[in-house]
């Protein structure tokens, strides 16, 4: 069975490439999305994107596919800075989870500068648009291979 | 006509038994839900059950069922912390409610430590588990019947 | 084709009249939104109005109407204070935006005397009642004959 | 005897038009005040208007004219975010307030998004330009036909 | 040999009936120990009660008595918001501690909703009026009788 | 029967005279008592006073002898700036009571510019030395004197 | 030559007895100072009073006055909140200056509970009504007599 | 036509030489001033020079001259720390401003470490008596010079 | 006449070695003060050693004994983060004292890094255990020699 | 020419390995920068490592070697927090900057929470382990090339 | 022997004329000391300057050149917000120091608002560029005249 | 094998005995240290003493000594106050770090009162002048008498 990656955005990023381009680059989310089921597929994994605006729908999302995932991406949007529901929600998922942000939030306003979620997920990459989507992919694909390394090693 | 006591249940807590259980416990919702009707039936009360992820529809079935039940038990999971929308919704009601919570709130991190709904409910009962549930209606039992032996003497 | 102003209600909104008439008023939001479509016709503008509890549907409401909207009053109830998500879907709109608040909320409890969308509107009406809905249709409509006249003079 | 309406201003709002036109726009006070004793008058309502870079002659103005004024309309300019003995001035008096700001003040420095006048004042109109002061005026003479209807009622 | 029980009760609240009954309600403080005593009786515990407005005092009987008691039940009245000594008594006592109020302690002065206590007990309990130590001391039975069969089972 | 004012001073203020001359002055207590009793007995008024330097036994004193007196002298020591617990057993009671300080607590540490206890008193006086007892004995007989003549006025 | 006393009251103090009344009861500034007046002169001291809604007003009189009295009375009003340019021209006296205020403003709004300006007077008497003002007269009599009792004694 | 730069001077510093002479120094305004206008006489440039303890008289004062004049320097006192409209005043003033404060602002009581008017200056001079005043002018002169020659330079 | 030490502990402080010991260690109060005590007699001085959880009792102890004492050390236990009262009787004394804390209050909770007493003592020594109070007597022993040969200097 | 790609590492990193493994791994610096140098080998890219304890070397590095960088990575270790000239030192240099930590420092201590460097980078990868510097590698990477494409077509 | 003046600059400032020159302007700093050193040679007095991006190397400078040298310059840079052992090493000399800044920091970043420095200087200079230094200078140059006149007149 | 403890001085501490005598006394450096070695000789004990002004050095320093040191004494200076680098140095090692300060840094100005390196060491030692150095020798020699035994009784 394959494993399976879910791509979790927030608020508002349904609209990457026509909102405010100036501080979120041009590429749309699709674009983004397709080109990481691409780097997924070449390392045989499953990707499962979903984007909503409602708090509610996200962590739906996560307590329905987050058990069986091998891992997570999620840009929260502005849920970021206050959704502790979300926060919850991702504390409760035992795969690593990599916060991604588009723009370098600690370069905005201040409310931007602090993250609920970041505290309950494995690591953080900010301000390199989309490509923080694809070192984020990269880096769980390493962990998945590496943790399937060590398991073989303690079954031999 | 039985009255109706609202039970509702905030982001996370259809998760429980299932999510940190050394912190929540091993009870399930449904679970409690069930030792509460049980009780509630003994004194005549019908039990109205509500969990959502979803804030806006925490509102939606406050604005519609709290109007004509006779007591509200909630626990609103992490949006104790914020959700000033769900605050607006409770002190618009008029009858009683007690805030629930599972862990004791006070011996967590700091931003739990702040209940924003606290405020506008008669009471709260944190950290005593899935007994503070049952507390809470125990406690809503005895208003409404000291309320009713009010009534009945002012009628006389 | 006529122009369209979007009139955008929050959490507990569809309760006025019937929630604390102290702080809010006796008028319901269907008869406010009535009087606001006459003015409206009046001045050959169509009204679409909307209200929801949910911060993610008042998020997806302004994305799909937003764009070919020619302005925007909005009162975001609670949301007002907290909702990051919301003030982001408002700044992607390009054009003018006002917030209306029933009561004085300078005049209420402290955690009501900031909010976190004003910065992105172009103005704010507070503790006017339901005339501060008239006053912002009444703004939009001048900033829209403004805009006309200065759209004319430049292509003659 | 016709009702007066006094329309008071603080420090260097008598440059406007002069000053910062990137942020206060190029109308001046002059022509704002023609505009509003105007609508007053169609009303049948007198204007009196008073500017003043003196704190205390703000407050000496309001103390004279405050008690037989039928209302207030008044942009505190910086005084807003400090002057606590004009707040205890506008506090004195029975009329409805209403304040104005030509800008959004939650759009611009920090020390702008408090006021320590609005919680005295029946409510607050930001961000609308001179449009704010008109307005305000609309307002103001609406609340004042509603009383009259109300007297009228409870006379009969 | 019975189980003992303690029943705390801090600065003031020998008052209680007397003082801001608006805030605290009209039974007294032996009036609850009386409905505390038969309650424990029915279970076969003593109950043991102490009140002081003395911070030491109470601390001088929580180190006599909390070794050997099967549980505490305490309301530090004031002493809630500031007593880092009383916290550190409390903390050194292995036994469940629920902490009490009276009054909702959220929905009054500021200063009253910090409890430095809270968070060395099991749980808390406000704004219940004497039901909040009724339903304490139950919370307490059922730890007790849980915690029986617990060790019941372990050694068999 | 003569009526009695209590004048209660809190921890070290036993040791006026010997401790801190520099700031406290070198009179001692029993000498500031004496020239109270002496004034107040010329008004045919009974002085009851009381140190300690335990907060309990403050506590204690104003709930024996609080009810039945006509007034209260309190100068709470450091205790005016931490102890709740004092604060309630004066909120407590109905008879008017001045807070008095031998220094000018706002002209010292940034600690002592907080009064907890203030906001419960009729009014405070400080930084005048012994004379600011006197001057509290002064005010309180005004105040029984004036509330005589308006019990009497009502009689009739 | 007699010696002088100065009275000092900042803005709105004009309208005591007309603002507020539930606040600051009903007697009337010129009713205080008269009273002042004939104690004054019974201890053989001239009283020079001066009230005024401008804080540069009242630093011209203080500079005018100051130096030449024996004394100052001084009630800010609002100005003791935030006038650091006020508290200057008082640290400039040589002479002893005593704070008033009618209402106990530790007892209203927390931005009432600061006062930059008791810092550099001798004391501040608070919530006594005019009976401050007779209180603080008192003290500055009483300073003046001991003064004189020690220069004496000097030059002996 | 000679050009003019300004010399204003806020609260309390017409009492210089005289009031806490430990803080300020023993020099007079007068004298500073005439030295100043020989220092600007042998540049060709005059001196107009205002001291006010009125807020609104400087506003006054920059509105009336400040458009003329080529510079201004401003020892704004005390107000420097809270008058939001003076620094509205100066932010409205297109010339070279030069704030000036005998005393080192930043080695004295923490409400003086803060100035609201510095950041809508070019600089800040403090700490350096009477001196500071000439270095600021000095530096003026120089500005004014390389304005100069820059806009001879462009001419050309 | 031999010279006598204070050794002063606070609340909780007798329970040493039963409470908490993974945080206090396992040795106990009267095994510390044996040791202190043998340790002083070497020198010639004799130990009077006083243990409290009462505030107000620490406070009549230092009193008391504080004037004929040639030091004191003092663990005030919790007290330390919130006794003003204790720090105002050690302030008293003229003696050279020293603060005690058997753990590292630096690296614990929050509210334990604060002392409102070690500013008024000679020092502190924290997280060193029994040992701490060992290396204070040392301190003290060491500190009165010094005076000692000081004054015998002084007399020659 | 080839390009060079600075990498940089505060203080404490050059233990990697050593200290602390149960939060910053067991890997060591050298052989994290050997990966690193190789993946450059392989784009065409020399690395340039650069490792100090001294924050003034760390400056003096990256003004000496800043500019004709290509991309500088950056894991500032504690100084992170507090070295607003390393941020200075940063914001000079044109070419991207990332910021790498090992550890999830939103995870940790308060402290760690706040970065002053990463305002001034382009973007910051955190919680990622080694593994965070390789992916920032990469994103330099990508970024150079694609402003090499960039640049050939501009110039075709 | 003649008098030396010590110029000290801290972090990035060798980097001046190239860094952000929309901040810093385009002067160098060698070309800001030739300027000193020259006005410095008209008044016989010798210039030191050093400047350094290491913190300890500062310090190092002014323990070995403060305590012969007459006068000492310095803009800390960066430093100048969080340098406490830079603000003992200048608080341990007793020659007049005087405090520079090119930009006015009260115009920028909030950190750069406040000085840890300037509290231990004779005063402060900002936001007048390389001027700032000659002002400096000459203020340096007076001062030491002015104590030359005044031994001269102690010595006659 | 002779075992060693480092003794660590931070910025400014070599200038000791000839820097603010009033705060720091009048003994040296190294007068203190040739004290210490005497001691730690007499224990069989090296001492290796260093001190710099560069936090950088302390590090180098620290990591390189720290590793084979037996225990380490610290006084980080001013560096205490902020160097997270510093703690970070201090944590890595596993050996007892006793830090001491000289001054009681309590009673001076508050950005003294806070210790960012006291939570990662044994102990802190404050206010008892060069003493503070020897018993923190003494508690480290105590320590490692301590644990030789502890390892004794293991290995019998």
């Amino acid at each position: 069975m394959t494993r399976t990656i879910l791509v979790v955005n927030g608020p508002n990023l349904n609209r990457l490439g026509k909102r405010e381009p100036a501080i979120y680059g041009t590429v749309t989310l699709p674009w983004i999305i397709e080109r990481l089921r691409h780097l997924a597929a070449e390392h045989g994994v499953t990707l499962l994107d979903f984007q909503s605006n409602h708090e509610g729908a996200l962590i739906d999302f996560l307590q329905e596919q987050g058990e069986q995932a091998a891992g997570v991406i999620i840009n929260p949007g502005a849920l970021t800075h206050y959704s502790l529901a979300l926060r919850d929600a991702l504390a409760a998922l035992a795969v690593p989870i990599i916060e991604v942000h588009l723009s370098n939030i600690y370069a905005r306003e201040p409310f931007r500068h602090q993250s609920v979620t970041a505290a309950v997920c494995r690591g953080q990459i900010t301000g390199l648009g989309w490509r923080g989507y694809e070192l984020a992919l990269r880096a769980l694909l390493d962990i998945l291979t590496e943790e399937d390394s060590r398991a073989k090693e303690e079954r031999t």
